[in-house]
This record gives C-alpha cells, structure tokens and sequence, in this order.
C-alpha cells in the first residue's frame, strides 16, 4: 500500500497528491499537518474537524502562476472558483496568494465584499442571477459573466437605473462535451449554463448597441474536468479564438480576456491519476497559442493574445484539507461486514452519497500501519446510505479513535448541510510552523434553532 | 393531466395525494393553499418559499391515530420521525396532534426540549450516539432506541455517574430486507443500524444484570419502504414477538413496547402508488395481533399484548408542504431542450441529485392549465447536476412566474444546505382560514458570515 506523505509527494503541484504537503508522521506513527498533530487538533477543536494546510493552498496558486507564465507569452490571470470552499478566511488566502475570486451567488459576493477583496478581481458566474443579486454586483464592480438573455436584461435595467457601467465577460457552450477521457464535438451542448453558439451574432449586435453602459471585456467557455489531450483544447480555442475575433471585427475594441474555465481534478484515492496543474495548463495554454499564432496574418484583425484566465477551484483546495473524525460504534453482521461509524456523515460530506465518491482513510495514531480489517465506516445519520467510505483497509482501532479522511477541501465544508440537526463542524487553518487559526467556529445548539420560531398556540399546546 | 386538488382526494389519508389536502384554485386559475393565495405569499415573504399546510399534517397524524385504534387492540402510539422536518414548530405542532417524537441527534433532541417536550414523550434513535448526546437523553429522561454495544457502555456509564435510570427499547436487525415491492428474509441484514439476530441472547444476559440502572422496556424493528404485503410484516412479527416473549421468560417484566418502525411513502408524481395510511397500518397491527393470538396458550408466558408503536416521518409531513420558486432565465438549446432555471435549487432540495427523485410542479397562476412547453426545471447553482425536474411540461410562462413543487414537506428544509452560500429558504405554516406563521426565518448575510473567522494576517492583506 502506498504511504500517503512519502518524498515522493510531488511539491510542486498538490493536486496530484492525497495528503497535503505538509503532512508527516512522527517517531510513534501519529499523523502530523502543518506541524501540529492531529490527534491534538482534536482534542483542542473537537471532531468533526476541518484542517486546512495553507502551504498546499499557497503552493497550488504558485503552481497555477507559474505554469500560466511559463506557457503563455501574454497576460494572466489566475481566479479561484470559490465554491469549492468559501469563507471569509479563504478568499482572503487565495487573495492574498495573487487570485482574483470567481463568485456564483450574492452570498458568495459577500463573503468576497467582507473580505475587502475589490470589484475589479471578482468574477461573477450564474445562470440565474436575481435583480438583487446583479444590483449587488453592479455596485460592487465586478465582471458578470453573462449566461442569458435575462441576465442582459437585468444588467441594463440596473445599470440605467444606478448610472453605471457593467463589465460582462460572455460565457458561450461552444459544444464540446468531455467525459472522463472522452470527448465529442456537438452543434449545440446540452447544458444550462451559457449562449448557445446559434445565439452570438444576435447578442454581439445587441452588446453592440448597449456599449455605453455595458462594455464586453471577452469570453469564458469550459471544457469539463480531467481532460488531458491537446485536441479537445484545441478545439475549444478554435471555437473561442473565433468569437474572440468576431467581437473584434465588429468594433468591440474592449475584448481583453479569454477564460478557459477550470475542472482540473485532483487525486482522492491511489488509483486516481489526474494530471498535474502544470500539465494541464501547459494544454490549455499552447492550445490557445497555437491558435492565435494561425491568425497572426488575418488581416484587419487586432490578433494580439487576450489576458489568459483560468478558474480552478477543486485543484486549489482539494488536496489541502483532511476531515478528522472520532470513531464511536462498531457492529459485526457475520460473514457480511465490519461497520465503523464516525461522529460526522452525510451532513458534512455529502459527497458519497451525492456522486458515490471515494476516498482515502489514515488512523491518526497508525497513520502508516498496513491494515488488518476491511470495514464499512459511516456516519452518524438516520440514513443507511450515509456511508463514508464503502470499504476501506484499516489497522486496529477503537473507540474514540481518531480517523482522518484526505482530499477533503473541496466541496465539503461548502456543501454540508445541518441534515439530523447535527451542528456543523470547525475549520481550522494550519499556517505550516504548528500554528493554528480557526477560521470557521463550530455550530451550536443556538445557531441551529436560531431561524426556528414557534407560534404561541403551538407553544401553549406542549406547555400543558 | 391529471389535476392536483380535485375531489377525487383522499381526505382521510394525506399521503396518497400529490397536493395539500386544502389546496384548490381560484377563479383566475391561481393556486391556493390554506385560504392563501401562493402568489401573495410570495410576494410578501420571498422565493424560494416552503409552504406547509397545517391540516394536512394535523389530518395525517389523525389518520395514524385513528387506524391505530381501530386495528390494534391494545394500547399504542404514533410517534413523529423528526428528521423528515424538524422545527420547533412542526414537532410541536405534531406533539399537539398526539404524537410523540423520534429524533436522532442531540440537535434534534434540543428541538424538542425548547418546544417543551417531555422526555418520555421522545425517542432518541441513532446508531452512533456520542457520550454527551447520551448524557443529554438521560437527563431529559428519553427512551432510548438502544443501538449497539458502545451505546450501552456509553448509557452504563452515564446513568451511574449521574445516578440515574435509563430506559431502553433494543433496535434489532430482523433479517428481513424489502426494497420496492419484494422482500428477502436473510440469517444477517446488512445494516449499520441494531443489533444482529446473533446478538440477542447475549444482550439479554447483559441487560438482566444492569436492571437497576436500565429498563428494558420493549423491541424495535423496522421493515423498509413502502412494503404492502402482509407476509413480510408477518416475518417481522414473528421475530419480533420472539425477542418480546424470549425477554419476558427472562425475567424480564418491564417489556411493553413494541416499536414496528415507519417507512410508508407518499405520492411524488400521479403514477407513484403508495398504500394509504389505513391500509399501511392495519398490515402491521394485523400481523401483531396474528403472531400474539399463536403463543395464546404458551404456559407460563405472559403474551398481554404490547403497546404498539409506528414512526412514520415522510407520511406525515411530505405532502403537506410545497416550495414555491420564482422563475428566472430561460434557455432554449436547438433541438436538444428548453431550460427554466428558478431562484432555488440542490440547495433547498438536495433530493433529486442525491436519490434522483421525481416530482410534480405546478405554475401557480395557471395552475390546472395543460402544459404546452415540455422543459428541464434547473436551479441557480454552479453545477449542471443541479437539476430539479428533469423534463416537465410547463403551460405559458415567464421570468417572475411562481413556480409550486408539490409533496416537499419532508427531507428538503432539513436536508437544505448554503451550498454556494445561497440563503436557506423560509418556511411558512398555513392554518387552513387564510393565516399565516412565518415558523422560519428566511437566511441572512449575516447569518451565514457568522461563523466565519479571518485571521488578521489575511485581513491585512487583502485590506492592503
């Protein structure tokens, strides 16, 4: 079995690891993050827990930069798809690492507004923006990227109304469809989000007409995650290097950006083999070129290299976080299985059940033992399919044990709900020289029956 | 298409109709629920909305009530499986009907006891219960649904330090597995939940030298979803009559309950079938009573009947409720689909991407209109799996329009996250003469940054 910390970690690029970088174990076996030990964290924060390495978080964003410059003769950008986890603390991070912030929602918005993270280095996704929300974005000045004709509408409604300009960056599905390692090129792409390529020429003549209050900055289109070969890349920037053109033939003098998306993945059990964060960019980024490079003599052409935006946001967290847990029950069902049940479940990482997700599990306190037990671990949900991880080797364990899963940053945290009333957990960021700040506090009984209010005559009926 | 609130209800048995029992429309066409006007109710607390009709929940709790009385006779209780929607007013509102309350973590538990609920009218499930959740139960004086090894270690301990009693009711995994219409008995049920027939006798020992401190007080078994036959509710019973009659020639005089569990379904769409109520409990009081009246004459067995108990969640509060959304963009891909994106989603309904589940919508001003548009009802999040209807067909419609999804009572507000930091919904209860409690307030910035801690080193440089 492979240990998950070994010097063959690849400190260069953390999406391709399953622990995070700083991950180690110590003279007794016992699993060490960012320089504290987790049994520790534990005790100290209580379980379930959140652990957030920072130097993986920095170390991702570098690895995005660095690739973006290596491969790109123009100009960058690198925007973190805050989805994959948001909060105050790391947008603030990502931020502070050289990434604008892609938002998807007003909440988000806020937490970037909260953050003081200006306008100018926010992107604003969404397929159905609201008036309050597209109200919000104007007064904040960041770059929509317009889905739909109702959000066109919205924007110039708001826009006129506050006397304001928009900048909107189109988002177009340019009918390439990637799956695992497969792709196919379709006319029009079944999908919710974006314009559809029949529907450019009309939006460009409208954009055309509304450039006083809305400027068109560029183009974003994605591809889909996990795909490695150069020619679907190509082919997506044959699609947007051709509308970026268009647009400027038509007399938009203001197209700058080209964003290419993101859904790079990252490594959640051994077998996984994502590519790695420079390789991936290096695809997206000579695709681009080399389709540029085919225009250079078009002319009456302004051909110059748009700014190269790419959005990751699993491959910036994903590999930087684990989830402790306590072990509590154990049941044998004879010639059948072993359960292992945890203090957390379904509530806090919805991933399994959701998209029968795998992961990989360390015994904090035999963090490189080989296992001995096949067991089942699950949550503490009234549910049967809260399972945490379907099968899964570990050492010997016990009661309160410590048990980590890894590759938890991504969606966790931001997707964990308050399902059996069971109070969210803790998030704690480890800044690498055994230091500890916890950037999310743990729920409360109150936080969960704050919203609850209770009509009198359905209180007067259970006082009696 | 069938309409949703015609007379063809069933006014007894709630769970077998698409609607809340006091939904209708009005002259124009426009659905009301409980004398309100959807539209009005949206307009004046927001979208996305959930929308629980009082006496659907009050008639569906009566209807338990009174099948019970008729088919068992014996004593017996309805208690209400919290975790379908768990509110401080909803468990109140269902204890005022005569229920008692199932919960299944300290935070449901919480629920209860800020509502005024005695312990003994609360049954604490679980299959991992920590040792302040148990310390808790004791406290308030529940019955314990008594899950595994750990949890009686975990009871052992606490009710000596606090010098108290406990009682228990043991979960038993009767090795009979239904799912949909078929059902299989096997030696070992594949469960997380209870303990393994194997496990019985030596339980028993164990629990006869801890009387002092905890009280067997009867058996829990549970059957599965939606089973109708009376052949697998018979296999049940005799299993669980055993352990009753085995525990009482033990010695054992305190074993009164017998707890057969929930699980009845409802309808989600016009072609789901779900037993009523009445047909759904007379299964399982006749199999009871059948496997009772066979061990009549067993000498030296005390065969008095138990009292009975069901735990129905779903059946009580799925078709009561609906949400109701605002509709948002739309998007027309040429010959593959139209797309309607309303201003909720996986967020508020976590159901369909997580089980696939179907529903029915209804457009809340024409609400019986036939459809003439078929469409792919999306939510607002940044995930194309963020699907709510897959393909329904809509009559005329426009951004604005309310849009009502039926039979949304149960395992959306309490499975509702902020994934996207999208404010978690409203919820209203209507009480049948045109009234109004707001039972749960709308979500806020606030609310959901409240947790959120930002180290001042990153504050800093975002703020530079």
């Amino acid at each position: 079995m492979t240990t998950l910390w070994e010097k063959d970690q690849d400190a260069e690029n953390p999406n391709v690891n399953l622990a995070p970088l700083t991950a180690c174990v110590d003279d007794n076996d016992h699993l060490q993050i960012g320089g504290c030990s987790v049994q520790s964290l534990v005790e100290q924060h209580g379980s379930p827990l959140y652990i957030v390495d920072e130097r993986t978080v920095r170390q991702s964003c570098q690895a995005y930069r660095a690739a973006l410059s290596k491969y790109y003769p123009g100009k960058s950008q690198l925007f973190y798809a805050s989805k994959a986890h948001c909060s105050l603390a790391v947008v603030s991070l990502v931020y502070s690492c050289g990434a604008g912030v892609d938002v998807v929602s007003d909440g988000e918005l806020m937490t970037c507004i909260r953050a003081n993270i200006p306008g100018k280095d926010i992107i604003y996704h969404g397929n159905n923006k609201s008036l309050e929300e597209v109200q919000l974005g104007v007064e904040h000045g960041v770059t929509f990227v317009l889905d739909n004709w109702h959000e066109l509408n919205l924007i110039q409604q708001v826009t006129e109304k506050l006397g304001k300009t928009a900048n909107v960056c189109v988002r177009l599905t340019p009918g390439i469809e990637c799956h695992t390692h497969e792709y196919v090129q379709t006319g029009h792409l079944d999908s919710k989000f974006g314009f559809d390529p029949d529907q450019v020429d009309e939006l460009l003549q409208r954009l055309l007409g509304l450039q006083e209050r809305i400027e068109l900055v560029g183009f974003h289109g994605h591809i889909g995650s996990q795909i490695f070969e150069l020619q679907p890349h190509r082919d997506l920037a044959t699609f947007m290097v051709g509308a970026v053109l268009k647009s400027r033939k038509m007399g938009f003098t203001t197209v700058r950006d080209l964003n290419m998306g993101g859904g790079l993945g990252i490594r959640y059990v051994p077998t996984d083999d994502p590519p790695n964060i420079d390789a991936w960019v290096r695809t997206v980024c000579e695709a681009v070129v080399h389709e540029f490079s085919k225009c250079g003599s078009d002319s009456g052409c302004d051909s110059s290299l748009p700014r190269l935006i790419c959005e990751p946001g699993r491959s910036i967290v994903g590999t930087s976080s684990v989830t402790a847990y306590r072990i509590g029950s154990t049941k044998s069902v004879p010639g059948v299985r072993q359960y292992v049940s945890v203090d957390g479940g379904m509530s806090d990482n919805p991933r399994p059940i959701t998209y029968e997700s795998s992961y990989t599990a360390v015994l904090c306190r035999s963090a490189t033992a080989p296992g001995v037990d096949d067991v089942r671990v699950t949550g503490k949900h009234c549910e049967e399919g809260d399972i945490l991880l379907r099968n899964v080797s570990l050492p010997e364990h016990q009661a309160d044990d410590v048990l980590v899963m890894l590759a938890s940053g991504a969606y966790h945290m931001s997707m964990a709900s308050n399902y059996n009333r069971v109070m969210r957990p803790a998030t704690v960021l480890l800044t690498g020289d055994g230091s500890v700040d916890v950037i999310q506090r743990r729920e409360t009984y109150d936080d969960i029956l704050q919203r609850d209010v209770i009509p009198e005559r359905l209180a007067k009926a259970c006082a009696t």
